[in-house]
């Protein structure tokens, strides 16, 4: 889509220029001659680079760069699954398993199925530059997911779901709390029994609005941090 | 405004009938005539539910009821200040201090002020029920706010910034981490140190773009959770 191209351009421009907060950009008019499109165009272009806290506006004043966020934190607010927000920090995923088995009450509460339902759980292990970053523990519907294995775990779940799959995701749920590390969460984070960990649940939807997904990610708290703007 | 009105009034009819996720609302047609608006107030109606995560719309078939959040979790998207999601559970706002202070290094940075500013610190304990739920300190840049107490602090003090300054409230960034407590954050979350313990720091904007308060908010980790949609 054109808007979302010229959204493309003025992030490229604002990174490539490192433009600080309160940096005054083009008018609407003066965007709508550089780009050579239409009032609407650029009226798209700027609710998309809005939503994605990239700028304000202030009424009868103009259109200003919004500050960028602290390096190094994920973002909490992309419906991308796993890897789309940390790709350009070269996240590994290592598998544990990957298997068939009848829904957890859990699971079939968030997923609204029954727990004669099968579900594929998915454990796998995300690291960043060799540090731990989460245990992560997701249930897929095999009514929407009829094929997961291995070696689809070992890269981008939501890729294969968007590509493979013909799935449009289109909302999620995320729950955050805090909690104490214990057991197999503790082994896998390398972290002693006890140490502090973020719990983040999310909940993936279907734009026709049927949970799919439904996934635990234990977070290691030395090396994961989180954004969200509002 | 008419479709604030009307959002509040559909808000309202699927709590009081308690509809569940999936339950199919009337259509835009419908609500026009039911309402008695025209079709592009309807369609603002429809923007706000659904930013507000309360409804989804599937092209070609209609709106939908989305899932309430769990009970009891902390909407993390609010831009009201603490009091403002909390209000049903009656938190208690328990004030430490109220200081002027020049700007630590740390609130200047993110205030984008000089550390010769002066800025108001506000210390407070929140609690719900008799539990703690969390330690505030914020600071406020005095260009903006020029005037803070400890009685304006035991209530709400983005009421009397909107309401009593006049200040009108744009957006903001949020930043979490999880720590262990130490010193006096373990005292006043009265939780021995080294527990676990969630960073929530924000940073508010005037509608002009102007940050105007940094606040750190540490929670205590059994009594806080949160809840987010995208």
């Amino acid at each position: 889509m054109k808007y979302q191209e010229i959204a493309q351009q003025i992030i490229q421009h604002i990174q490539a220029d490192n433009l600080p907060q309160g940096t005054k950009l083009p008018s609407v008019s003066e965007l709508v001659k550089e780009y050579g499109v239409s009032k609407n165009t650029i009226l798209q272009t700027l609710k998309v680079l809005e939503s994605k806290g990239v700028i304000y506006q202030v009424q009868g004043s103009g259109i200003f760069v919004r500050r960028k966020k602290r390096k190094g934190y994920i973002t909490l607010l992309e419906n991308q699954g796993f890897s789309g927000d940390l790709t350009y920090f070269d996240v590994i995923s290592k598998v544990i398993n990957v298997s068939l088995i009848p829904a957890p009450e859990e699971v079939a509460n968030n997923l609204y199925c029954s727990q004669a339902e099968e579900v594929y759980r998915v454990k796998r292990v995300h690291s960043i530059r060799g540090q731990t970053l989460c245990l992560e523990e997701s249930y897929y519907k095999t009514s929407i997911v009829p094929f997961l294995s291995d070696s689809i775990a070992e890269g981008s779940i939501f890729q294969y779901l968007e590509k493979g799959l013909n799935i449009n995701i289109g909302f999620s749920d995320k729950y955050l709390s805090v909690h104490k590390t214990k057991g197999e969460i503790a082994y896998y984070l390398e972290l002693p029994e006890n140490s502090p960990m973020l719990l983040l649940e999310e909940i993936y939807y279907t734009s026709n609005g049927e949970p799919f997904d439904f996934t635990k990610n234990y977070y290691h708290y030395e090396h994961s941090q989180f954004f969200l703007q509002s």
